[in-house]
């Protein structure tokens, strides 16, 4: 037992490691103030909200080792990446981006400058699409993660969009442009591929990879032009489609032809002999969104995302009465879906 | 490319691992159904709510050899521990519980039995306070981790109880007993401490450390009863009380000779060498509450913690003007807070 008749305060040797308290009370310094809707943020037992209408909550974690490598993107990239992809699935229900709650697990060899990037990464895409971080936690953990909790809001439920409301005769649209993240993941993993395309679009498929933009604006278009099932493409076409056709049990009929090819994703599927429809169709991690429109809607869906002014809106297929996922090919054939499960 | 005309079914080989869709699928399965506050629950990109009112959120993490090892907790034992400590945040609060989210982290030498063990224990804790599973994720991770996001529901946000509302003059009071947990741990390490205590009262200190109870009622009454601070005790009395203390600009003094010592730990204490008073005010994991109350209210909240037929309520202390907390000795000493910090 030690006997002091000093008040405990917050204090720390100079050259101890630092704790959990001060590493919290040092991301809120650089965070943002959350906005009037979060009534008490960081740093009690609980963050204090009071929300109107719906609300669409979302957990999403990303773990060093299995979803990226510290040695092939930023502390900052990893952060931002990681608060992206939760927000993805905010913006697949076309909900407004609202509070996020994040717990960083911190590996032995990462140290506080270390930490405080991640956080940063976090941080910046947080006031890129306009999410308040609300709540935080830090433990120690083998490998470096970051658990996300998204919520995002809307009027009312109906206007949220889920898995399960396709109806044959809907048109298959998705935003963007695929297979972008898994040619940069390529060129991330094989050094020699670099002469297969010229360095601005190797930077632009590096971004696909590791710094993907949320559709957010895109998917609360999709919700009021009448989407009716949405999902972001985070495992691959085939097996996010496959998950619409469970969920709404129809067919999802997509024409590989009709995809809209990132370009430079040609040139890389070329010099590492990989098939491009391949990395479009089951390459995975291009977060964009996949949608279900009624047919007399879809003008009124590309239009709709158009405006938002990110990026376009491509009719891929049409939804018919059956189950799962065929990706047709112009002879006839069928492409294999595929796509990347978490724990395989 | 490979070419298929079959469509795309949920099938997978006899034996391949289960991946991360199905273990969600037999998660679903086993969960009681969520109430209808949750008007989408888990298997699509987000869940949708529609609270009334005012939310409290809280993300805790618990990860193997930072907080638990597998050689000393059951698998379903881990899951309700884990679910428990999250839920202690609302309570801390006042809130009513609502909603939970977990990420499970499963590491290669997990097999699916042993996954869904933790997530049965994760359910029995759902089903015991009235919590609703309402999503999920899983992934790999180079140890067993379970990420939680616990959302509690008030009429209004001021019937949150926060941190830092205590004010001079304030009583502090303390649920149920102290250093059970810390005492049960010492007695999981150490094997030649079992005869210290008899069988039944090492049981009991034992489900302090490895099953602990969220006191959900106690934290509702004590809002109810007007406390103006509050805490669950997780890092230790003296930690917690330093982060009211902080909160709330003024200084914790707590008489050490009146903390209610858990059965058991006297006993525990003496045949380790240990000071029981350091087990019950640093000792942490009771997952009690610490709450202010104004004194002239310090009667009712007595009965109304009584009310809830659980456990009792003691008053431990006062809040005076400074900072810090004073741990007094009845010989006039002071002993040193400590507690755990989840970095060091």
């Amino acid at each position: 037992m030690t006997s002091t008749a000093a008040p405990i305060g917050p204090r720390r040797p100079d050259n101890a490691p630092m704790g959990e308290f001060e590493l919290l009370a040092r991301l809120r310094e650089r965070l943002p103030p959350p906005g009037p809707q979060v009534r008490l943020g960081m740093g009690d037992d609980a963050a204090v909200t009071v929300p109107a209408g719906a609300t669409a909550t979302s957990v999403d974690a990303i773990v060093e080792g299995v979803h990226f490598r510290r040695d092939r993107a930023s502390l900052r990239s990893i952060g931002r990446k990681g608060l992206a992809t939760a927000l993805s699935d905010l913006a697949a229900m076309g909900a407004a981006p609202g509070e996020a709650y994040v717990i960083l697990g911190i590996p032995a060899d990462l140290d506080e400058d270390g930490a405080l990037e991640v956080l940063d990464g976090i941080g910046e895409q947080a006031l890129a699409t306009g999410t308040a971080l609300a709540g935080g936690d830090v433990t120690r953990s083998p490998a470096l993660s970051l658990s996300f909790t998204v919520v995002g809001h809307a009027a009312a439920p109906e206007q949220l969009v889920a898995r399960g409301g396709a109806a044959p005769g809907d048109r298959i649209v998705v935003t963007g442009e695929l297979g972008g993240a898994a040619a940069g993941l390529l060129l991330l993993e094989q050094d020699e591929l670099a002469p297969a395309v010229p360095e601005q679009l190797s930077a632009a498929l590096l971004r696909r990879q590791l710094d993907p933009v949320p559709r957010l604006a895109e998917g609360r278009a999709l919700a009021a032009a009448g989407a009716r099932a949405m999902i972001d493409l985070s495992d691959g076409l085939g097996a996010d489609a496959g998950h619409i056709a469970a969920a709404s049990s129809v067919q999802m009929r997509i024409e590989v032809a009709a995809l809209p090819v990132c370009a430079g994703v040609r040139e890389v599927a070329a010099a590492s002999g990989v098939d491009p429809g391949q990395l479009a169709a089951a390459g995975g991690e291009d977060y964009e969104l996949l949608a279900c429109v009624p047919a007399d809607r879809l003008a009124e869906a590309v239009s709709a995302v158009a405006a938002v002014g990110g990026t376009s809106l491509t009719p891929i297929g049409e939804v018919v009465a059956g189950e799962g996922v065929e990706l047709r090919l112009p002879d006839g054939g069928r492409l294999a879906p595929g796509g990347f499960d978490q724990l395989r």
